[in-house]
């Protein structure tokens, strides 16, 4: 197959992009590194299966030659990148959707839209189905990023009703791994930082809201499968880890994990966040025959490492920073 | 004022744009006429305050000149239109508000977004009061319409929040008049077009689910304070008529009032159609002092003249539409 991949160079992307080039795949790597960035891509460069296009999609843009799936995955994801570029985050929901659907029908591509757990907001449910229609603050300071998701899954469903469009909407949970990035303000790799760095650990809330985390292969499985599942109507399908846990449950495994002493702070909730998440996976056991099989302490593990190098290298790169400012100054 | 109404030509918009001339204000109303007619403006054409710009807004476009009010009223509104055409429905909601956002933001105008009851969807409370955030499938086949116009509330709280723009959110429930179209596909259209047609009254459902109707000056009054409230802060407003009716009640009064023998017959809800319907319009009354003053009699009694001559139209068209078939097949 040959894939085209929006978004390829941010976190869930850049690990899409691996696998199917592991897979024998060709894929084309769409990114503007406005969340994205490029040492998640770089060891890719020279790969003859792999290309990479530096693109806005909010702007017209096209790609030659054959596509036969079209992964849709750019978006600023975590609130901190959404609530500062939260007319973009609304333009790569509708704009960017469009652009990318417009594609998948003219190569008569399958289309996967990368959508949320946030289309059902702060949820009156849980766990939350697939039937489930959401619970979202329209006008919310969060809503620039729900509201294109939900956007953006009308249109896509639009595509196939108007145009046939074979589609696959993938509702993403909360999901971790290496690739993060460590400054991206969600709550995972937050603790996660503070551990290592020796600082408070900060809570928003009391701890007792609860996520349900992935480890990132395990959602890229999922949405690799729905990629090759040969169902023509539509899949929307849940796919995250249902093991459910408090923040505060989580802080004290990270705490544990990485030997930390650090204290716990709590600081008040941010408007409108949901208290508990958590996913019903029955569709994609049945569909896809798919679960996630990595506990979490062996996510966090393996996540480990990777955060430390990532700190180690901001530290160094933020010295250096320092060391030219001065020099500057003379 | 010069005040720019998008879809100006359209039910609601017209009759906005008559009421600004008659205040005395200059007007700029753009349509596309996809759903808006120019017999609707044609009576302004000549008017040394009315201009007309022909544009398609979800294309790039732009206004010379100051503009103190935009009230943005273009997009497909009645299931019908926005099933026929549901992407550029989508498309509408989101490209075409943006731009009308970008030409606000650019004027330094006051932003007025004809939102709708349909945020709110298939509602679990009644009436639904402003802070209600909705029961809306973000999948199904409405959503072109309900998630278009959710996501036109966010962009639109967007722009007030990263650009200071001045927004007003009128939630205009179901609205009734002359100018209306009479093949529109609403309930209340639907019935009086068969009523005065002799032809058997249709129901979807039972008869038992219930909407509320405002009369369109009710609501043109309620909009147009919306655009003088000196408010900086959003306004976000239900503006409906709260005096709910089954639709079954409904059929019974045009019966009455066209004095037609019309049948009832009933046919399938479509999917995903709301129950009920009622506006909570506390908020209007106290930030706008703003409350309908036409009971449904006298709506519909001053509607009813409308909707005949409308209809004796479409006969007139219809019949010299198959005579020059019938010519053409010589």
């Amino acid at each position: 197959m040959r894939v085209l991949v929006t978004g390829g160079a941010g976190f869930i992307g850049c690990h899409l992009c691996d696998r199917l080039v592991a897979e024998g795949h060709e894929v084309v790597c769409v990114d503007s590194f406005k969340t994205g960035r490029r040492e998640n891509v770089a060891h890719l460069l020279f790969h003859p299966e792999f290309k990479f296009v530096e693109q806005d999609i909010t702007e017209p843009w096209f790609v030659d030659g054959p596509i036969d799936g079209v992964l849709h995955f750019a978006s600023p994801a975590s609130p901190e990148d959404y609530l500062q570029l939260p007319i973009h985050t609304l333009k790569v929901g509708a704009f960017g959707t469009y652009h990318a659907l417009e594609l998948a029908k003219a190569k008569q591509a399958v289309f996967v839209l990368a959508s949320t757990s946030e289309v059902y907001g702060d949820p009156e449910v849980n766990p939350q189905p697939e039937g489930y229609w959401g619970h979202v603050n329209p006008v919310g300071p969060r809503s620039v990023y729900d509201e294109a998701k939900r956007y953006a899954e009308a249109m896509t469903s639009a595509y196939h009703r108007t145009h046939g469009v074979r589609i696959r909407i993938p509702r993403i949970f909360n999901t971790y791994g290496p690739h993060m990035r460590v400054n991206d303000g969600r709550a995972l790799p937050n603790l996660m930082t503070q551990a290592i760095l020796g600082e408070p650990l900060t809570i928003y809330g009391d701890g007792s809201h609860t996520r349900s985390f992935c480890y990132v292969s395990d959602l890229v499985e999922g949405v690799y499968r729905l990629l090759l599942a040969p169902n023509p109507e539509p899949l929307i399908v849940n796919l995250g880890n249902p093991d459910e846990v408090t923040v505060q449950q989580l802080a004290a495994e990270i705490l544990e994990l990485t030997g930390s002493r650090s204290e716990i702070t709590f600081r008040p909730l941010p408007e409108d966040d949901p208290k508990v998440r958590r996913p019903d996976i029955r569709r994609a056991k049945e569909i896809l025959g798919w679960q996630p099989v990595v506990p979490r302490d062996e996510g966090l593990r393996k996540t480990l490492p990777y955060f430390k190098e990532a700190l180690a290298q901001l530290h160094v790169a933020d010295r250096e920073r320092k060391r030219l400012q001065l020099q500057a100054m003379g």
